[in-house]
């Protein structure tokens, strides 16, 4: 599939008021993939408004956190998976949100979540994928990443933090430490949180303009800001040599974060639902135990 | 105060509908403090029914987000204070339930958890407290311990796993180890629930008879179970040698899920509460930022 913006077929498949499993496919990126033309204001694969959007994403939690339970359930029986969802996005983009909106609904104890920042001294002695290694999720675990190891090939390129050549080598250890992970049964699902400039000019504002948000705000952002071109660049490179069968791209436009939520959640949904979970027979005699617990 | 069930001046406090500080109060273990006199099916504190409870445990999710919110915002600002809730009690008691119907209710990213189970052989390599410290919450979070380091003087001492000259070090270990958390601005609440035999047979009852709970029973339960007293006698010792001013240990009844989740809740609540929260005052030049932003 190319680009969803500029696929006639993909124009041409019918929004569904409701979630499927085609609309996914309309935010996975394929060969061919602009990001240029991806518009943040769009909803691509569902045709509610907001109130829409909310009412699917409150009716998608419960089965969320069961899912969630079944997977956890079965990880005690020996079954070793597990996902992991790693958000990417501008500043503003609203990483912070799907965490406490979408992952919020699941059980903290089957939350495995990590926010990276800037790498410490420490942890720049080892090679990238050193601290990142040791984040990824146990058996039955959702684990998230806010920010993750494509930091080293964004604003690492963007600022050159590292020789080009160094950066190079990285989306292929990227795919190479990805494709590890799938190899250990954990589903990886990869959300770029597609902003427009005057969008995140705005959210930045409202940090200014609110106390209760002032904390959230940080100078550096404006320099961050003014690299966009640069970043929308390093994001396209990095879609393109990434976005791989077992650890695809989703690019979500997320200016209206209502979408956003519920296109991630759909997305961890799916993942959870392609494992057609059952609950775990159990490994004892279940009459025994009765009788011994009956006489106890 | 003396126990809590054998005070006339506790008894004599005349329940409110909704909760108290009296109401922690009377779930603190002080001096005289009897375990076996507490009733697990008890509500001290709080005069409502299971719906009362489960309303007021509603009403108060949105105000525990809100604070820890303001608790994350403030470690931003170089505010170093946290929480850590240590979760104890016998197999079924509820601690997991506890964790998702108390704990969900704040953002993931300001929650940090860790269940301990029986310690690993490089565990065991170390002072009992030294997996202990890994997981302490670090500024802004809500840390939440499922066990804890007070399974080396329960399970410890019941089974004999250490020898008891070393048993008994370890109280003092645990008053310091504790003393050193409240010293880094870290207010320790520690839970007891407390449910009774009968409660416990129920609830393991459920286990074998519900498949979508058989992953949640282990034969090991009942070996457990048939050790009650010695586990009463242990806790009541533990509480006795370690409720202290600065990590004080309340004993909440737990025959009703209903009531120990919102007991925990408003401990929780009062723990932050008292911290008196506002938001951080911005540290940049609020108008000069707005201006360049403006330019961006």
């Amino acid at each position: 599939m190319a680009s969803y913006e500029g696929n006639p077929v993909a124009k041409n498949i019918k929004s569904a008021p409701t979630w499927s499993d085609e609309s996914a496919n309309l935010l996975k990126v394929a060969p061919g993939f602009v990001l240029g033309t991806v518009d943040a204001g769009s909803t691509p694969g569902f045709a509610g408004n907001k109130a829409d959007g909310q009412a699917a994403l409150a009716a998608g939690a419960a089965e969320l956190s069961a899912l969630q339970e079944q997977l956890f359930a079965n990880s005690r029986a020996g079954d070793n998976r597990k996902v992991l969802l790693i958000l990417q996005g501008m500043d503003t983009s609203g990483k912070g949100g799907i965490v406490r909106h979408v992952v919020g609904a699941v059980d903290p104890q089957g939350v495995s979540h990590h926010a990276f920042k800037a790498p410490t001294e420490a942890e720049l002695r080892h090679d990238f994928l050193w601290r990142i290694r040791k984040e990824v999720p146990t058996a039955g675990l959702i684990g998230v990443f806010d920010r993750s190891h494509y930091e080293d090939v964004l604003i690492g390129r963007v600022k050159q933090l590292a020789p080009p050549e160094e950066i190079e080598q990285r989306y292929g250890q990227i795919r190479e430490f990805e494709e590890e992970l799938f190899d250990d049964n954990t589903t990886v699902i990869k959300v770029m949180l597609h902003i427009s400039a005057p969008e995140q000019k705005a959210r930045l504002m409202e940090r200014l303009e609110r106390p209760d948000k002032y904390w959230k705000y940080n100078p550096g952002d404006i320099d961050e800001r003014m690299l966009w071109p640069g970043y929308q660049a390093a994001y396209q490179t990095a879609l393109e040599r990434t976005s791989t069968a077992f650890a695809p791209w989703y690019v979500v436009p997320a200016n209206r974060k209502w979408f956003a939520r519920l296109a991630v959640q759909q997305l961890l949904l799916k993942a959870l639902r392609d494992m057609v979970l059952t609950w775990p027979a159990a490994d004892f005699d279940v009459l025994a135990e009765r009788a011994r617990l009956a006489a106890s």
